[in-house]
């Protein structure tokens, strides 16, 4: 059988007083994630911490070094709660400098009403690579395999074409299938032992439905081998009591 | 001016593969930091994890120690990819065994129906307590400082209360005030650096609108002491120029 590669493995960083407050829900990690599967990448850590310098570049330094890429998420603004430039630069030991290409983007963007405060946004790491694609211009700042995003959810998505542009990699995707059951998750649990010992190279979850409606009980299959992944489903699906699985995909 | 004693703090540990893979979407996080501002305990740091035990040991070991209360949200069923009773006990260094009153309530939960597995949800750390109140008498799993919470939204909200009730404390609630204004960040970047520099005490988020509508930019003060978020607040709103702020709240 010929053998998948393990997944490159990425950690992300969630920065900002506003969500662990409560008072903005987070809404970037799911569209990271759902990115990050296409391209074959698995995301292995998420860490949320609060707007300081020091707690932020421990985290960047330990989670840069332990995964093949980092992306924090939050605090590029200009203003003071905005210390992410700062902590990232520490943490990989490196000045902040205004970079000039972003100097002139900027200026160029606010013409005569253009302030001080925002040419702090020209303010990067040394040594920061500006990315950017032909549809997605304005520079998105990687430091070494750090990825610097906005918190706004719509400009963090805008950014995401021009992560996967430069991630490269085998491109095998991560894969899911599932089967639905009106058994819940302690009646099926000898089978599903079963089919978890079996297929030891799939991902095998079980998700129960709280309210149930059609279904009470998810079970999913992942893998990058597709083909494992939807035979590891119809084993299972095989040994099921008549009537089950109510619903494949 | 009496002095507010520092307010407790708190980590959140989420686990699941279902998160990190973007199969479904955090949900619990919102909750709990909402119901811990409310009763003036800190959240302070989040970190998300895959299903394994090794690792959500060790994460459970250095957050429960750095932290005065822990939360963990998800893995706790009785199938193979629930390993959070497990790591816990790992982390505390103590067993795994059968709580024989709750091995009664599933009994009498599920009668006849019964199953080997049910009975796996009666498994605990060994000394950890079962949490409930008068209206939620389904018990909760509390060792020592951290808190199992399950990860299915629904049943999570529902032990919010059974956790509160046992936070005890000053009960000295989060405020928050805010500002809306057309200005953006970096035209307001002085009149910020002012009002922070003026209350340190006092916890200032400034937050761009994206689709900018009714304002651009929200600037919000936080703190457990009222009378100085409030006052940061009119500070920072009597400095601005005129025809700002387009509202407060």
């Amino acid at each position: 059988m010929e053998r998948t590669p393990p997944p490159r493995t990425a950690a992300a960083l969630v920065i900002g007083n506003e969500i662990l407050s409560g008072k903005v829900e987070e809404a970037n990690l799911v569209a990271l994630a759902r990115a990050l599967r296409g391209a074959g990448v698995l995301l292995r850590r998420v860490v949320m911490v609060l707007d300081e310098v020091d707690t932020i570049a421990e985290e960047v330094k330990a989670l840069s070094a332990s995964h093949d890429w980092l992306f924090t998420s939050g605090g590029v603004g200009p203003t003071h709660d905005d210390v992410t430039i700062e902590a990232v630069a520490k943490a990989f030991g490196v000045g902040v400098v205004s970079s000039p290409p972003m100097e002139a983007m900027l200026r160029a963007h606010y013409g005569d009403a253009c302030t001080a405060g925002h040419l702090r946004m020209a303010l990067m790491p040394e040594g920061a690579a500006l990315e950017t694609t032909t549809d997605v211009t304005w520079p998105t700042i990687r430091l070494r395999n750090t990825w610097l995003l906005p918190g706004i959810p719509e400009v963090f998505r805008m950014k995401l074409p021009v992560v996967l542009s430069h991630l490269g990699g085998d491109g095998r995707a991560f894969v899911s299938f599932a089967v639905y059951l009106q058994l819940d998750e302690g009646e099926i649990k000898p089978l599903l032992d079963r089919v978890v010992a079996d297929y030891p190279d799939v991902s095998v979850g079980s998700y129960p439905k709280w309210h149930a409606t059609d279904y009470r009980t998810k079970i999913t299959f992942d893998g990058r081998e597709e083909a494992r992944a939807l035979a590891a489903r119809d084993a299972f699906a095989a040994s099921l009591p008549p009537g089950e699985p109510r619903r494949v995909d």
